[in-house]
């Protein structure tokens, strides 16, 4: 169903800005006017300045509130690493969020750390225990990939070894542990919270990944959205 | 279980704070040092400031996962309004939170209302889709008392029409609420990190306050708990 997370990721690598634009407007017709002034509204809420990583959650039920509070705060990007689990998600839970959240499935944490190294993250794990940096004075000028562990073991002894830094969410009761989809939602809540309020980070996406994802959005909206979007992209090239 | 809660509330109410200083001495023989000294660190962190009010939540898990949350956050008051649906703590969600949170049971919203209003609170409730002020704004100089409602039907009209303001957690994506759980740990995390950041707010307990919690605490830790309190009394009351 979440076709906009795995299988289409390269449908529109080779058209240009301008091309997605025309594109965009050619799908918009099939779609009403709400929808598109929507769409237009929350793209430019959207940033992949921090993006979230989930580590082998076991009850999907989790991960899907995970999504749903990464769709709340406008965090694009959801990693998951499936070492033991399989992820599907739960739409009950992620309230059809799982539509407008980009997902990437990966086999193991060290080649999800490699990648978003590549594109400039520092990768942060969340441990609930550790005598580390509270998630208020995170340093947020660079940006975050955020790592959460299964609700039963934590994160595996590799996810933090090889992290760049550790976080916590103050916690000042008896209780010394918040349910992973609570200490996500708040995790996730103060740092977009600080990055909008901040006035020095570039968090929005590009005017091209802003395209790219309203054409992405487009197609969860049409029905049989890529078959749709294929034949407009015929179309187009052919004229 | 939760013995602090309901039928010991007025247990130690003739007592000074003095003489309740010197029961807890001798309360605290009968158990380590490790409890005492988490008390005496915890009991500095609990507030009266901000409490909460639960109408009737439908979802036990639910209710137990504020309470939880209110631990986390030093929130020592959780007020139950049940005017349909009967709460029990659900152990395993409230991770025995309920043990160290008091809360409160009432029949109905406007009693509630009453005796907050009594005790100085301004009745907040939380609205998603209210076009009213962030939480990340609510003006918390004078005590908050946040209402949430059901999952099913929200607040009633009744806890809407007669609170004095409303508030909602910003949201950016197309997913417009959060799980009752989620949006109260977000709303408590929110004003409680504001409240202990103020530097001008009176939030912690007062020493009485500090001194008769900690009885209650003790009572939870010693075994046979409130009998053997109220042995010490006895023995109190006769030298």
């Amino acid at each position: 169903m979440p076709e906009i997370n795995e299988n289409n990721r390269h449908l529109f690598d080779k058209y240009t800005l301008e091309e997605k634009m025309r594109l965009y407007e050619a799908a918009a017709e099939l779609f009403s006017e709400n929808k598109r002034q929507l769409f237009d509204r929350l793209v430019l809420n959207r940033t992949r300045h921090i993006c979230v990583v989930l580590e082998d959650i076991f009850q999907s039920h989790n991960a899907s509130a995970v999504l749903r509070s990464c769709d709340c705060f406008g965090v694009q990007d959801v990693h998951v690493v499936e070492n033991r689990n399989h992820y599907a998600p739960n739409s009950d839970v992620s309230m059809g969020s799982d539509k407008w959240v980009d997902y990437y499935k990966h086999p193991n944490i060290l080649q999800t750390y490699d990648e978003l190294h590549a594109r400039g993250y520092r990768v942060i794990a969340t441990l609930p225990h550790e005598n580390d940096t509270m998630i208020t004075d995170l340093d947020i000028s660079q940006p975050i990939a955020l790592v959460f562990g299964t609700e039963l073991t934590g994160l595996t002894q590799e996810a933090i070894d090889h992290a760049d830094g550790y976080v916590k969410v103050p916690m000042y009761g008896f209780t010394e542990s918040f349910n992973i989809s609570v200490c996500a939602a708040l995790s996730l809540f103060c740092l977009t919270e600080r990055m909008r309020a901040a006035g020095n980070i570039h968090w929005q996406l590009s005017d091209e990944e802003q395209a790219t994802l309203k054409l992405y959005w487009a197609m969860q909206v049409i029905h049989d959205g890529r078959r749709v979007m294929e034949h407009l992209m015929e179309v187009r090239r052919k004229n």
